[in-house]
């Protein structure tokens, strides 16, 4: 009976269509946060337990006293490089500048730059590196470690103005543009060439091409097309002393030297500001189906995993999983969402997304996996995407987990890639030690070994904390997982990073950041632990 | 009529195979290096040619003085690390493995070391370090551009001994094992458990892993599955003060502060000796087809590329050309190689592979692709190989013009990286230059802009050198291309990297080499220019 309806259901007719991601996304929280729409007021709604987690950020962290204070000669200086109109001290834009998305974090800067070209951002970084002022550079204020906004008075530097696409070569398929291109509007440029990003965030509305860069942004299509270490081809970018490294090399293979633009990948503004960059963006392709699966156990996710690689090969673009504690949250707390496997709860939900450019050959290649996999006992359920509105409507449950979460109280947070093998006995682990007290919730993009996972009580509670932390880090640390999956370290883990990097490796990026940023002035406190580099 | 033909032959059966990766190679040279049956004497082929090149390469360099000379102390020492028989004084290993398979470089190294472990690594480089003994880092020494090689009297540290399989993941395909596997036998372990390597050379043969990841090596599967930036996912190195950097994770998504592993990816062992390394590998698929096409025109071939990524998207895995020229001389200079498409020469001709998961698929999208590019003109004629025997005799012409080069008499051998649209107006113009004085050959890695431009001569002769160079360098700098696509710097090219690196970048490499290695013993005179880095 279980299988005829799986059969049934499996057959039903898959969607095609130009691209989901193409559909405009509702959910307005998501893994690596979302395109929002805040006014630069309203902060009433800044919780005592999101305060909770900013005074842990920052408790230990002073002022590096060698710092600089802005003074009016130097705005003066500024209104010359870059004109008055992009020299900000509006109160109202500060306010918005100075503090992170999630309203964790909040600085006190007093001013805001919006340089429009790399030599704009020379001069300032060259002056500002002269004056030992600080400086935190911003793209669209997207991340979700507090790694974009200031920590104390550093001055905000906004790419945000250097918005231009430079270039696009249809036969290569590279893209160069600059650094506070927004991600969605290169998504628009470059589906009118027939092409698209190698990488999508729930942010794409507001974070910028820049950020991505320098966070290394992860998302959802990482499983099919790698990381940004891949696909950017190249750099321009000012370091502190406000030398310009030109880096933005258009080639696949270059092989000239050591490939530097790599260290400005992922280190979140603290060697140097990125202002262009070179990808190599892939072709657009026309058939896309999702199905949205029920799996018995953790271990036939696996499998699942295992033979979606071998069978559906090249076109298989997502594969996404969730526990029951998961969909329960999602059914309860999300408006419209509902169970696609009703009535029966399973352990294990997985959805998988193929991309391909055959759209009857891509949906059959699909079916005839999940019938075989179901006749193998790795799926006990399973459902195909029949259009584009079934296929938002799947993966709502997966992108609302976390808007679920906020919903239903208290929430610790962790983004941790894992070995896929051993990944989920965390979460087995950690219910046994909270019992009663807590929900331990796992969900992630399990194609890259990614585990989003969650804690949700009904209130924060410190004797909780205790009960996750260093356990979390700790149990990570002995798989040799990272604390930091695709979010980067911030201000929130900056001291956290010996839990997935040994001392020998930490020691050399302090050795780095020292010889690229003497005097430290760039985005001050994230990234690496304060106490290695404080004595800049 | 030519259409007939075309279709008649467009619809030969395709053959499906394990993979063409399978099929053992008859080609002595390829643009990688080739494995080679070498013996440890036979020195007397190394022409004069030859020695031509090497006077050119190391004629401005002079040993460091500050390097100290190996004594009896220093290699009692070592005996006492390693044991006897790994510190090797014997005249015949030396002979060898001072000299680089072109036999165009020639150290004077007097002690070859074969560590076994990292540990004895890290005890030896630790010591050549407070001796300030240089060392030549070396695995398979099947590098192009004397890299491999000692210069003058450097110690060989060669890891050749540590080709231990350490780990593999079925589920996540990350394999980790020691630096001197050989590739050709990561690849058979591989294909036990359903797996490829992300990458193959002519070289598999002999190179050894910590080489490929040292030198970044290219190859035949980037176009599919992009460089080892993108593949290698953890290394552990060893820094020129034995200190050991654990940076071997096996997570696909890993933001904890900088990547450093990527200054190690095509360092060419300067800034550490790579002991160990964990890479992603993709499952193997079963269905492979080539096709050998002819193009009237460059414009054509470019166009042809264009669709082949579109239509034939996620299955295209190699879109190699070459022009008549390199056919001409793969026919005049090859035994057993025939004209695939007789009797007519064309300008330019076309490899196209596809490698999925779906045999009549594959080969129904692939015909169906050639079909509608000859009805569109992009094609003039063309054959699908029905059998692994005819797809290897396509492969031979390809693989097979750099033996016909060294053949047809002298060659002056360029790797470029060039943006597609104008790569071929270098072979043009360099043809316009140089009239009836020497033949100007074009082929190479199409789909990823990668152009091996050879000059052929029926001898060396320096007015045509003075004409091609530094005119090639020049043309490839004024297009933003690289001079060393995939090859690298080693000594030949490490004073020509201004041409592809911008003063400001080279300057910084300088800087990160000297805080890694501030005496300087690390494969001293290769990559950057020795004038930067001399006063170490």
């Amino acid at each position: 009976m279980q299988k005829w309806r799986a059969t049934r259901r499996l057959l039903l007719n898959s969607y095609s269509s130009k691209s989901r991601f193409d559909h405009p996304r509702s959910n307005p929280i998501s893994d690596h946060s979302t395109t929002i729409s805040r006014s630069s007021s309203g902060f009433e709604s800044w919780t005592s337990r999101i305060l909770h987690y900013r005074h842990f950020a920052t408790a230990m962290i002073q002022r590096n006293p060698s710092f600089s204070t802005l003074n009016s000669d130097d705005i003066n200086h500024f209104k010359g490089i870059l004109g008055d109109k992009n020299v900000i001290e509006d109160e109202d834009t500060l306010l918005f500048a100075n503090t992170d998305w999630m309203r964790k974090y909040k600085g006190s800067s007093k001013l805001l730059l919006q340089p429009r070209t790399t030599q704009e951002v020379s001069e300032v970084l060259k002056y500002c590196n002269s004056r030992r002022l600080a400086v935190v550079p911003q793209g669209g204020n997207t991340g979700l470690v507090g790694g974009s906004v200031p920590v104390f008075d550093e001055v905000i530097i906004n790419v945000g103005s250097m918005k231009q696409v430079i270039s696009f070569d249809k036969v290569s398929g590279v893209l160069v543009c600059e650094a506070g291109c927004i991600l969605e509007n290169l998504v628009s440029f470059l589906d009118n060439q027939g092409f698209i990003m190698p990488l999508d965030l729930g942010a794409k509305g507001s974070c910028q091409i820049g950020g991505n860069v320098s966070t290394n942004a992860g998302g959802l299509r990482l499983v099919r097309y790698g990381s940004l270490h891949g696909t950017v081809l190249g750099i321009e970018a000012v370091l502190a002393n406000g030398d310009v490294l030109d880096m933005l090399g258009t080639l696949r293979k270059d092989n000239t030297g050591y490939d530097l633009k790599h260290l400005f990948i992922g280190s979140e503004g603290s060697l140097g500001i990125v202002t262009k960059v070179s990808i190599l963006t892939p072709p657009k392709l026309s058939s896309v189906n999702l199905a949205f699966l029920a799996c018995k156990d953790y271990s036939s996710c696996q499998k699942l995993l295992f033979e979606a690689k071998r069978r559906l090969g090249e076109i298989l673009s997502a594969f996404e999983f969730l526990d029951n504690e998961s969909l329960n949250l999602a059914l309860n707390h999300l408006e419209g969402v509902r169970n696609p496997l009703p009535p029966a709860m399973h352990n294990f939900y997985v959805l998988i997304e193929t991309t391909g450019s055959d759209e009857s050959y891509d949906k059959e290649k699909l079916e005839a996996f999940l019938l075989r996999s179901m006749e193998d006992g790795l799926i006990s359920d399973g459902v195909i995407a029949q259009d584009i509105n079934q296929a938002s409507s799947f993966w709502r449950i997966r992108e609302g987990v976390p808007e679920a979460l906020m919903k239903a109280g208290a929430v610790y947070k962790y983004d941790l890639s894992l070995p896929v093998e051993t990944m989920y006995n965390l979460v087995e682990e950690m219910r046994t030690i909270l019992g009663n007290s807590a929900k331990v919730i796992g969900y992630g993009h399990l194609g890259d070994g990614n585990l989003h996972f969650n804690i949700s009580t009904p209130q924060y509670d410190d004797a909780i904390l205790a009960q996750i932390e260093p356990f979390v880090y700790e149990w990570t640390s002995k798989q040799r997982g990272s604390i930091s999956a695709e979010h980067g370290l911030g201000l929130m883990k900056a001291n956290k990073i010996f839990y997935s990097k040994s001392h020998e490796t930490v020691q050399l990026m302090a050795s780095i950041k020292k010889l690229m940023d003497p005097n430290g002035i760039l985005n001050p406190y994230k990234v690496l632990p304060y106490s290695i580099v404080s004595y800049i």
